[in-house]
């Protein structure tokens, strides 16, 4: 499979990017000085992207410019589409979450290039939980980001029109879209050959998946409801390594796959990786290392997160009821200002329902998956990290299991321990 | 508010057609002989489009152009983008649904025009309905082409792309859009202008559905799932005047209202508005007519509509499982395939609680919203019209208030000549 790639594209280098970006007046501007006195460094991480850090005298920026390719396979083509995809969502998105997302400064469709607020001394999130960090306040951030960029991109928001374009929008990107479905939904329920796993200390959960029933179907329910339910825009790929923190300023980036899907997608995400974070901890202690405040802090942030984004999900509707679900002037007298209150609610507790399940899904294609994610990768130890491994899938296999045990945050908060393994051998799930 | 119309759009006149159609050799061959002896009759009917019935000596065909403007109001724009969104139905539905569908000869984008099959000696089942004929089979045959239209445009057969580019294919057609959703889901449950009713027959229904919170939340339930489960390529429209009927042979037509949603929609407008036909049947009666075995025929073909729908609808999922929903590898050995069948029947019987609301709301918009339909429409006599459309409405509102006693078609069947009403004065919801 080959994709269109405009003539004039060019992967930038760090020696041709300052050229490209003086020809801006306005990012020249914002650098200031001579361009031969830039500072380039690159940054790139992750699977798709060349990121670069620029520096001058005046300001700096972050270059973020697609790749035709798998950055570390260039026998993986990839389309360029992703970054017109990032531009739109930046652009549905970008006005009402302000101070919550980097502020965007170029976009050149050409060059497939994103130039963007250098977030700086800013760190991955995902870094610093492997590292035992803990910034209290992440949570309900995150919240405050994800309450606003579904609400303001529902329903509850939006006309009709909005969606249908958007969708219109985003169809190009259907490469990234297919990767995402078959990662997440597909490939952990069959044999893929792009699974991989810790073994032999998984093998039986990865059997138990492939075998089980209801696992399978509900997976396969959580996957029809993704393609399925367009409630709002969704990021679709809210893990910690696309949130990045400095005190109190947290930014969220990387929405190269967003697309219209089920509000709860993202909040499962987030939810499913601090999950990781949590189990990830006892394989980064070093020896003597206590790392129980870390997980306390964890479970924290996800109980913050929920009750934050619960809470501000429903203030907006409330105040903000500009859309054509739940038409505002039908329900603008007494009674119908109760009646909707407690449709809110209802809604929003749907969307922990939601959660639950793609926090599952999640935290599995992370463990037995294609892509991996340092939380749990980087556990030097086979068997600390199988161990961790085995902890996280067998929550979430309770989670698709036994779904009608979750009806609170809390009851999340209280199963997740029991799910902990120590090292040694195989797991049974 | 106006429209792109193409520049050599016009309008065909009986007159004009004949030298257009003779422009293309296929349509010229089918005819037959002088394109000065072929016959041409204008059956207009609702509100949308210029139809007229052409023939040969060797053949006939069917035209249906849009118009810039309702046909019957030249202040109310339409755009022309309907017939494309027509076209692009028959083009994604008609290969799936042959026999049950016209065929389709030509479109002709700049002049808004599809020339189709003539169906005859057909009969629109809206005008036998009120003439007291009755049409055994109509059901099953109604319930095969929904299964079939709704099933293959769905993610149980479709990848994942065919709905994306789908919708944005269709997003141009936002202005019909638009009207079904306000028509059917907001209008009737707020003081909106384009609302009427037989007055004063019907007053307490309707200050009821503006009034009562429960009524107005589970209203706006249906209408949020109505923009946000694209589940599969439904028509929109399919009450009792998109239905043509000769014999054994059914066809359904005008889908320019179609759009991705719910199935639920397509199942319910059906069974309302043979509802309404049913309520309808005491207002048609001639002075010592017994119209109860119309009656009957109405709830049996409710009932046989349902049940072939669901067993088509979970045969063809059984058999052609190639979409990206509940991936048919995962479900391949003896458990897979035990536990996708229950998951089918789940499916489909979640369609059936979605109906029901959907029947209601189609009821309720034809009694009291903008566009009313003849079944009841025609009803001479005011206080018979507005007793059979007061029976129409309590069964609608129970749908609505009640949900959890219409567990089953049977459930349907019984209560509704509870709700029929004898002529005289005003109704008490």
């Amino acid at each position: 499979m080959t994709f269109n790639i405009p003539l004039t594209y060019r992967p930038l280098s760090a020696a041709s990017l300052p050229d490209t970006l003086a020809n801006i007046p306005a990012l020249r501007a914002r650098l200031g000085g001579d361009p031969k006195h830039w500072t380039v460094r690159e940054v790139s991480d992750g699977y798709l992207n060349l990121v670069y850090l620029v520096n001058g005298p005046d300001g700096s920026l972050c270059t973020k410019q697609s790749l035709p390719h798998v950055r570390e396979d260039k026998d993986w083509p990839l389309p360029l589409d992703r970054t017109a995809a990032e531009a739109a969502y930046w652009r549905m998105v970008g006005p009402h979450a302000e101070g919550l997302v980097p502020e965007i400064y170029h976009y050149d469709p050409e060059l497939a290039l994103i130039v963007m607020e250098q977030l700086s001394p800013h760190r991955v999130v995902r870094h610093g939980v492997v590292a035992g960090e803990t910034y209290p306040g992440l949570g309900a951030k995150v919240a405050e980001f994800s309450a606003r960029s579904t609400f303001f991109t529902s329903d509850f928001f939006q006309k009709q029109e909005f969606k249908h374009r958007g969708v219109a929008e985003l169809k190009d990107n259907h490469v990234l879209h297919r990767i995402m479905l078959e990662l997440v939904y597909q490939d952990p329920f069959i044999a893929s050959p792009r699974n991989h796993w810790t073994t032999p200390h998984l093998d039986a959960f990865v059997e138990d998946f492939r075998a089980n029933g209801r696992i399978r179907a509900a997976a396969a329910r959580l996957g029809l409801k993704f393609l399925s339910s367009p409630q709002a825009l969704i990021h679709n790929d809210l893990h910690a390594g696309a949130v990045m923190i400095a005190g109190d300023d947290v930014r969220i980036i990387d929405p190269e796959f967003s697309t219209f899907g089920p509000i709860g997608v993202d909040l499962g995400i987030f939810i499913g990786h601090l999950l990781l974070g949590y189990y990830a901890q006892d394989g980064h202690a070093k020896p003597g290392e206590d790392r129980s405040p870390q997980q306390q802090w964890l479970l924290d942030e996800i109980v913050a997160f929920w009750f934050a984004f619960r809470r501000r999900f429903v203030e907006l509707w409330r105040d903000n009821a500009a859309g054509d679900a739940y038409l505002a002037s039908g329900f603008a007298d007494p009674v119908g200002q109760a009646v909707a209150q407690a449709e809110r609610e209802a809604f929003v507790d749907g969307l922990f329902a939601d959660a639950v399940g793609y926090a599952a899904t999640a935290m599995i294609r992370s463990i037995i998956g294609y892509s991996h994610f340092a939380e749990l990768e980087s556990i030097a130890e086979p068997d600390r990290k199988g161990a961790a491994e085995a902890g996280a899938l067998s929550l979430a296999r309770q989670f698709l299991l036994e779904p009608q045990r979750f009806v609170a945050i809390a009851d999340v908060i209280a199963e997740a321990p029991r799910h902990r393994r120590a090292p040694g051998g195989r797991f049974a799930p």
